[in-house]
């Protein structure tokens, strides 16, 4: 958890961090060169199998028109149909979606379910947008996709930017489509269409229960450890209250805005009311604000890095679960 | 046919001629602001409707593999299924195939045939692989593209590096895949298997039938006139034939290495048989070399760009075509 | 159980009673004024989503030609693929078969099971024709809903006029058109074509589950209640066995002939040899005969309405399920 | 063209004219009576094949929601696919709808193309929504239909209340659906998607075809033939035009507010410019005002019926057909 | 027309003449020894693409089951979708299916239409079952084919044994399938259902014209020409009168029972009402028997063979056409 | 297991066996004739519903073309989709594959699973082709049957000459055609690609199963019986292993070349040890080489026929399970 293994994150905080596809390939050479693959391997299992970029036009609600553009990338098919989240951004960009979409093939993979990888995206800022607006753009998007989506072959997700309301959409366009409804066009759609119980809080769940066989696989107590965790959005917010329920002690959280400390613990009943009124951690009672990258690098037993990709600067994604 | 219209085009001999892209969009620019377009209806005409890029593996003859990236770009449906080229060459990219498909929707709808504009490539040098290497290569890209393309959809046809035979293979992975056999999936077919009598010298008749409309509609005799014919591939060598057969004198002819002259006209029969003899113009009897650039510049009455797009630092197509 | 709340239901009995989809409506006018929906919604909920009416020709046995009319409505399809009975009666109209259509999506909420309502029928005396002329009329209605119905869209089942054989005729075209056996495509159909076990008295089941629960909730012991049951078909008789079997005394039954009592319970064994001779219950050693809307106001703790829609004249369907 | 042979058409002035499906079935028994068809035939050949009925909710601009009710009925698929027409109106109803099909299948079998008749409507009227919820309106009817409409299957076409526009909006829903422009998924559309030129006068132009035809054969010369002309709409005025540009004096017209006469023929060219002027015939220059009715009865050699159906109380479209 | 040609014809009277497939593949390994094609050329030529048995279970009109066995063989579809008739009779089975499917792969390539060939059969009497049944046999045949036949796949004609009724049953048939009526699923249907004119007759005129340009070419005056016909059924009556008309004296005819000459020409009216009212032409007015076989050796300027396959015991088909 | 019941299996050994099909077609008259089925019925239900047979050309790996025939036969599928091995071998013909699926459709009833029989094979000597020649070749004759194989259809599995790769590259040829992964395609395909894990040892299991219930049902203690095995491949070793490991003595067991007996039962380990590296049983230590049909007649209280179909001159295959 301690030292980087992987030379290709050596970079100082000076330097820009690599982009999301540089880091990805990066992680990939590194696999490769562990399991001896050559490079006519690496290309195969890097170059992603299809993408796709679309015209997304939009009459807006004041009658003038503007133009979007959408991506999908499918990485690998090999396993199954592929899945991944669709995301609502302005940064939207191709090689982002690309290293997203090969990203969802490892982690299909790694937890061997029979699908490969796939992401979305449109280059657009969600709040700017009236819902009727929105919709429409997804409608859109979705009927350009019809031929390569669909429960055998592609299905979306939420991610950054869309919620279930907008895999209500896809779904629609898509059951319109084949003239039938299909709930297993997308995942994360609302619970009365067929939505999964427990997706709220999955992520969550899943990182604690990965901590704690971690734990138990290092012979570490629970109730003796300590917890560092960086982000407190839905998956952030959702493992400091869980590992708060397994007898961790959670030291340090971090937002967008700021990052917290109690070496005793934070009280997280507090904290939660506190980020509830304020919208922000920083100033959390009981706490003291310390430097949102010195959180990285606290002494903790758990550091749960849960923030969009790309917000650490000294250590990649990789080195946490490779670490 | 004179002078340039298009300040854009006004660049020194020493910038770079701006990417086929940059090009394209300059053009719609120019068309938009003559027609009184404003900016959200260019993008919309500008926008490809549809990108597609997709891997294309290859086990080489010799066991190995090598991944190529192949693109196919439809520009615009609106008219009908989209159509255009395929082209193989190392210099494939993105931006010259999304130029390539606008102008194939342009043309389209200039001669009013129901069709909107496409291109694809395949980012590999057709030379350096054997024939049932580069007969993979293809199948597997027409695989990638089956639910996208089609008779009613999408239609390929021959282009820099491609011909028949890369177009028969195109038609038969996808009537295997329809399960009977589909002649409208491509054009530029072999004859035997459907294609159009006439289709190789269409684009040299194509160009002398303009020029002699051009002439009669400018009051010029073809039998005083003097052409020069930049190119003397497929087009060009077809139009050096067919405006001698009109009466036009063709004083000057360019291939990649040289161009010729004579003021008196050429002989074509000697130029043609010391062209098949050696490989290029330069030192046809009868003839002086002159420079290629130069060409352009002869006080002709016709010129005839026939070469590939890019080749004229001076005069964009838009030029000849606008002037 | 007992006072009707339902002001619309005060008809007199020398009036009519409303037809079924006057009653369906009323019945939703009802629950969207409890529930505070406005005109709007109530016509959105009421209105069926498509109507197929379709002309079945016949040529019978006798070589002559006759036309039938078939109907099937499909009610709502927000929740998943509708479902819903086929009926074959010469009273079949399109207000009767929009009523159960309305129905079934209803009663496939209440359970919540992810279908929709959906009922249909043919306008025909099944008892005037022969096996293979019901055969020919099933097959072609079925070709004609061919596009509209399937598993994945509309699923028939058994119900007044039509069985198991019916249901293997549907599917059994259905398969033909798709090329391959569909057992999907109907519910009801024999066990030997992938028919559900134990779905002969699964309504009977359920009615006396429903009752049992019904007495717990209230605090009442079975072994003391007594009940009422009007209609002895498949599901009134099931029931008046099932009931018996839980200790229930039975003092009442009836069929479209008349009606049984004894105020000790009827000996249910003796009253069943004697309807399979006589084919009525009237009669029935130790019981006396009552009229047959005075079952309906029997000094009883359950009174079971197994007779078809609209049999009883002074309370709707909606008293006993809402009352 | 005098006497009525239809005794089912005798009715006085007093009674309502029978219904559009009345009335179609009556001549369809007369026409069955005539050719000795027995009753099963009849019914046969009366009996729609097929008949949708739709459910249209929309969405209006203020937030409101409103159900409407569309039809759809194909008559008879025998010698091809059904088309005809798509009416907006509030006077929609099945029966009208049923009559018009039949009517279409006549129309095509007496013209001898392979198709068969089909009509269709929703209940709504048009002049009470914007442009954009006519165009939800259509889009939601066009997509509840999409399994039983296309090319191959059933062709609309704009009729009462719909227009070239509608047209449009139903080729692009259909096309969305199927992937790729489907030009025959509709008639009467737009020119610029493949409409095809002349439609606009092509049923005038019929109607005064057929009238110089039927001069020929009775050996009447059209220059001193006189004609009456019910009906100033669309095809009236064209008729007019057409019938006056072939020799034919017109003598009298009528739109729904009046008839106007002058028996040396009308000046139509003043007549056009009053009626573009003023909205109505009556008060044209050169022209007395008459009962409409009694144009029906005024002494010419050609009376020409170009009003919608049933405005004629005395004679019905069929006595001038057959008359 | 006189010598044979091919060595393995020369067999005597006494041995049975080669089975069709025999022959077929004989005339093949002839045309590629003249073509200098190696043997894995003529076995890809030789070898059907696809060869199809059905079980055709037929319930018949007495209640019992009778299950026949259905044959279609597509032999090549390089050029086409296959076409080629469907035969019922008892003798049918793959052997000679197969040869007729190469036949006509050989037919459609000569006359250049853009198809392959292919045969069907039904081992089968069809004189023996009643028309419902017969119905019932095809539809069951042509169920049991659909995935593989179509306008774009396979298509069906009349051959022995069958006739526009049955190419109607399968026309049904498969639109019940396709959902709407798909005319060009087969060839030789009634001209009501869209059969092409002049079809009956286009046999005969066929080998007319053919006779014709024969004369022509090798300098003979139709009206000095003698003529033989072999068969008088569709086909050789047809050729009959045709040759007639065109100036031929025809001399000879035959039928399954016999042959008739005059040397002076047949008063082919005469021959004509005979045959219509005896079912034979043996013994017509103004002719002599002679022995069938005797027929082909006649001193004539054209033979006509125009029999079943495998008639003529001295000579092969191929010789009167390669002779 | 030891007197034949069966009439049809007395033959001597003098004369050959019994081809596969007609011992089926005679165990079925058997089964017919005790279940007192007519004619009729026997006739449907021997018939295959579909046969097909396919060209297979190969480019082989030095250039030249060679052509295979494929069968593959559906027998029955009353009860779903129909499923069977595919076969490759050179002695492979239409009516072996005929019988091998009519016993397919026998097994899967008897099992009771919702499937039916079908086979398949190729007549190739695959130890004579390089594993990219029978690459080709399977996805050449899986294009050929590509309307007709699928989940819903027909399911290959492995065979006598094909294995887990052969699947893969079915499966693969048939995903490529829908455009998604589809593992349901085939069944014995490689576990990393969705196959079933237990398959390899599942016949040695069920053989080795059913024979420990038969011991039960004879009160036969297993410590105490003695078995013999025919047959040392996959099956047949596998079940001497699985036996041994029950405690039943195995006291002989055959391969292709000779049968080996210990009366005190085989060391199995030394036995498979030897075998591993002789490739033959005979040999083995502690072991006696017997004549392989001495094998048959053995006294042992089981004997496992685990060879190829037909191995047995004296005993039926139906006799051991029967008998």
């Amino acid at each position: 958890m301690t030292t980087s293994v992987l030379p290709i994150t050596t970079s100082t905080s000076h330097t820009p961090p690599p982009s999301p596809w540089m880091q990805a390939r990066q992680q990939l050479q590194y696999a490769c060169d562990k399991l001896g693959y050559d490079d006519a391997m690496r290309v195969l299992l890097e170059t992603p199998r299809r993408e796709f970029t679309v015209a997304v036009p939009l009459r807006k609600d004041d009658g003038t028109i503007e133009v979007f553009i959408g991506h999908r990338v499918q990485h690998n098919s090999s396993r199954g149909p592929t899945k991944g989240g669709l995301r609502y951004s302005p940064d939207v960009n191709l090689d982002e979606i690309r290293a997203l979409a090969m990203w969802m093939t490892w982690k299909c993979a790694l937890v061997d379910v029979p699908y490969g990888g796939a992401k979305g995206g449109i280059c657009i800022d969600p709040r700017a947008y009236s819902t009727a607006e929105l919709e429409r753009v997804t409608r859109r998007y979705t009927s350009e996709l019809l031929p390569v989506i669909g429960p055998e072959k592609d299905i979306p997700a939420p991610d950054v930017g869309t919620d279930e309301q907008t895999m209500a959409w896809i779904m629609d366009t898509y059951s319109v489509n084949t003239g039938y409804t299909v709930p297993g066009a997308v995942t994360g759609k609302p619970l009365s269409l067929g939505g999964s119980a427990g997706r709220g809080g999955a992520t969550s769940e899943g990182v604690v229960t990965v901590s704690m066989l971690a734990f138990a696989r290092r012979g570490i107590d629970p109730r003796y450890a300590r917890a560092a965790v960086q982000g407190y959005g839905k998956v952030g917010a959702g493992a400091v209250r869980l590992l708060h329920d397994a007898g961790v002690r959670v030291v340090a959280a971090s937002d967008q805005y700021g990052a917290i400390y109690n070496p005793d613990g934070l009280d997280i009943d507090a904290v939660q009311v506190y980020f509830e009124t304020s919208g922000k951690l920083a100033g959390a009672p009981g706490t003291v604000e310390i430097d949102r990258d010195s959180l990285l690098e606290l002494d903790v037993d758990l550091l749960i890095p849960a923030a969009v990709e790309g917000c650490s600067t000294r250590r990649t994604p990789a080195e946490f679960w490779l670490g």
